[in-house]
């Protein structure tokens, strides 16, 4: 696949950021890489001047930037979605060097849409918020001083997915997992799939929403260590609604997503 | 030789930077990244609040940066200098891509100091400048718009640099290794777990064992591609055993298996 095609599939989701000039930031590093779909969540202030003048020469990308009320749907449609993290997290997705996650997300931009998801400046992403990823990156900082500048963390990540698009770099691994003809689950359909498994635990008593502890963020971490395809999800689905159906009979094919 | 030394011997020589706002972000970036050598030459307005105020924790890189008149005073003692430049020019030294660029300089800070030269943000550097160095980098940005931004060129050098001087210290495969305290499960865990699937997809009649197509070599296919803990295996059988039980209720913890 051409590069420019890769990289026309890559979106870059800024969630609540403070600063419209890191808004502007982001836009001008994502455009010098050859990026240009970014989505915002819940910005403080945008549109802004400040934002204008910080992307310089690619005020298209700030002005094409559609704005989600929250980060599921800004991450409609897509079917890879990595977060940058400053930090470790004891339970979440799994985590890596850019080098490699930028590998592993162009590999799956070659099958459709993917996601870089930022955080906010000051206290980053929620764990919930981590928890719709399949994977983070995490950028080998300086740990006495980690702090990257929003801009500048979107663009080591753009630079480094610009790197790997003209390599023609994909993790091998990613790229033969999952044959071309299969279609894999998108963001939302993974989303209701947690949703069923949810409902269904808690109708069975198997979760006590007062005291929930880590049984669902223990499975989207198990389910996130890999590319869910839409036939998995719906025989998952299949499996938990043919136990609640009142004959415990499921008829015909599983349900449709 | 360790990272950190390798790294202090690396000095960032900022030409003629125009914005106080670069200088700080500049500052940011190296220090993130371990640098902490910082040269100003003829800065336009420096020391300035706008500089701290886009240095935020690294205004101790700004505080002991040193200004000089000329380029060759910023490089005094430097055995080996790379300059950045946006783009090829037809006399001068060899250039290069970041990653090969880097791989020059650390080797040769290996015997002693070396520089990265920055250009104007507008301008970038003279002629006359570049040919005091001994290579040129240029990243590969879009041709279309391949403006950086001073402080995230500064970024992106200083992040190559921070990898190639961490590398042979981390291995990749370290980075997505599940901690140790989890319990990986064992092979007749995982086929314990297949065995339960199946019996609650034949009772609910979601699987016809006369007719059992594909589902049962999907499901494998799906957990096959993760290396399941037993944890997650108890999680799955649980939710499996309270779908079966009597009263709809699973009491107490997930069963072992």
């Amino acid at each position: 696949m051409k590069p420019e095609v890769l990289l026309s599939r890559i979106r870059v989701v800024l969630c609540r950021p403070s600063h419209p000039g890191n808004i502007g930031a982001a836009a001008r590093a994502m455009k010098t890489m050859g990026l240009a779909d970014l989505r915002l969540v819940d910005p403080r202030r945008f549109p802004d001047p400040e934002a204008d003048a910080r992307a310089t020469g690619a005020v298209d990308v700030l002005e094409s930037a559609k704005i989600s009320d929250s980060l599921p749907e800004a991450l409609t449609g897509a079917i890879f979605v990595v977060a940058l993290s400053a930090r470790r997290r004891d339970l979440g997705p799994p985590g890596g060097q850019p080098r490699e996650m930028v590998a592993r997300l162009l590999a799956q931009a070659e099958q459709g849409q993917v996601a870089l998801v930022f955080g906010n400046e000051t206290v980053g992403l929620t764990n919930e918020e981590i928890q719709q990823c399949q994977a983070v990156v995490t950028i080998p900082a300086n740990p006495e001083f980690s702090s990257l500048n929003l801009g500048a963390a979107v663009q080591v990540l753009c630079y480094e997915i610009r790197m790997a698009a003209l390599a023609g770099l994909a993790s091998p691994a990613d790229a033969t997992a999952t044959p071309a003809s299969s279609r894999m689950a998108t963001h939302d359909e993974i989303e209701g799939m947690y949703a069923h498994f949810e409902a269904v635990m808690t109708e069975t008593g198997f979760l006590n929403p007062a005291h929930p502890g880590r049984l669902l963020p223990k499975l989207r971490r198990l389910f996130s260590r890999t590319r869910l395809e839409r036939d998995e999800i719906n025989i998952l689905r299949g499996i938990l609604a043919a136990t609640r159906s009142p004959t415990g009979h499921a008829r015909g094919k599983p349900p449709a997503t």
